[in-house]
């Protein structure tokens, strides 16, 4: 059994965007720039923004903080998406989820020019997913697909179950890992993306324990602690766990202990390979955001 | 073994849009209108395009052809798709594929204002449907949807089994019954949408006959006689053919025959439901672009 190392991927992703920073900086270029848009401070966005942040300026990107009254209206907000739509100093922007109740997220996340929508989950860059063509792909599934590549795990013709169909993972992840191969990254050429064969399972799903008993490689992401049980999983399986949930833990400094999805102590020892939580999935959705600005910023000073 | 015809169902759809179209007229209305683009001609493109209008005028729908010539540039014909994006006398318009070779499909694709996009390929249709907000679905996965909900099948927490990974049929019918269900349409509401667990095969996938056989439904979209045959479907299941193949058949007056993807003399005898080819997915496909076509208009007139 091997962990898949989010961490140190996410790390060594960040080293080669950061590199990229240095070469534009040596051609006189201007950086990439992200801005995020927080509405309100809920502490858990405001930790997932810090982080967010953080990761940007570590790489060298320009990382603007939009920080609105949680008071603030539908059409006040839009106002201002629509003011970063037509901000040119901006490459990427993303509005962190979720919003206050009198929010409607739909309409904003489609007042998100999607040319800038790094987070991609504009209709239009889902749909460019869904149809195998070149756009801003999910950051969540984008960094899963990068960490089975870095592994070497190729999915062509392996069974995939995913479990989940929320419209940021479970589906765009099934869409990416479905579609003919149409991305290659340097360095990863021997690992095949796409051409799986996949399975979307969620709450209404019967036999899932037979249906996870096939899968080549198993992707978790309900938010269910010991979702996956060792029963569930064969030998030899790869499982991805982005389930990200805090459990009671009175032996712990802050009184709880982050878990995935995945009853990882009795499953892990069937894997060929496990992602863990925390250090699996988390870093590599942060670096996908970094990856997306990236591809954004290339495409505007290439085209 | 019932068989799902296709064919009575659309005339009975039909028959529904006409009554509307009629109650419009006696209000003072405008009736919905539809464009067809067909560039060259084709022979199959023009049986298809004669077809759809035709289904368009029984209806009482204006339906006007835009016929131009195979060597028009891909300029030329861009413009052309923006004309009728502002022509507020068109409700909604296609353009009949394939198209030349010197013309990109999916940049005329994305060229049409999603608004008026009634066969639903757009990207931002596409996902629309992928996200399970409310958008134009491709026609065939409409048409499948319909059928399927007319002959009161459900599909919560069923096994879907999509083979065939295409833009207008595998993926989006993939997509659709993973949803949680949105739409209901009046006399169906015994009938549940979406909520299956959907896999998707292919060219790549393995064990495709194991996959087939835990199936409660399967839905073959593939374009090759004989793909689906007796020994990959369990007693009961629900069999949709997508297929249109033409076979040689000197015995028949015009030399060939129309058949499925489905060795329909051996599969149907094991199944509760199948459909026919002809006469089963075909009328529905067609007549889904008129549900379209109202949909848009409604939507226009309710705005």
């Amino acid at each position: 059994m091997e962990i898949l190392d989010g961490k140190h991927i996410a790390q060594t992703i960040r080293q080669e965007l950061h590199e990229q920073v240095e070469s534009l900086i040596r051609r006189g270029m201007r950086v990439p720039s992200l801005a995020i848009v927080q509405v309100g401070n809920n502490p858990a966005s405001t930790t997932y923004v810090t982080n967010k942040l953080k990761a940007c300026r570590e790489v060298g990107f320009n990382a603007r903080l939009v920080s609105l009254p949680a008071d603030i209206s539908q059409q006040q907000l839009l106002a201002k998406i629509n003011e970063l739509n037509s901000d040119n100093s901006i490459d990427g922007f993303i509005v962190q989820l979720p919003l206050p109740s009198h929010i409607n997220e739909t309409t904003v996340t489609c007042a998100i020019n999607y040319h800038k929508d790094v987070d991609g989950l504009h209709p239009h860059n889902v749909g460019l997913t869904a149809l195998g063509l070149p756009g801003i792909v999910s950051a969540t599934p984008r960094g899963i697909r990068e960490l089975l590549m870095r592994y070497g795990i190729t999915t062509e013709g392996k069974h995939v179950v995913v479990i989940g169909r929320s419209n940021i993972v479970g589906k765009p992840m099934a869409m990416l890992l479905m579609q003919k191969p149409y991305l290659s990254l340097p360095k990863m050429s021997a690992a095949s993306l796409g051409d799986a064969t996949v399975t979307l399972c969620h709450s209404k799903t019967r036999n899932l324990k037979q249906i996870c008993l096939t899968a080549d490689i198993i992707i978790v992401a309900v938010g269910q602690p010991n979702l996956l049980t060792a029963d569930m999983v064969s030998e030899g399986t790869v499982v991805v766990d982005v389930g990200i949930n805090r459990i009671d833990d009175p032996s712990s400094e802050k009184g709880y202990r982050l878990v995935g999805d995945v009853d990882f102590q009795h499953v892990a020892p069937k894997c060929s390979f496990i992602t863990p939580v925390p250090g699996g999935v988390g870093p590599m959705t942060i670096v996908s955001l970094l990856q997306n600005t990236m591809q954004v910023y290339m495409d505007s000073i290439t085209v």
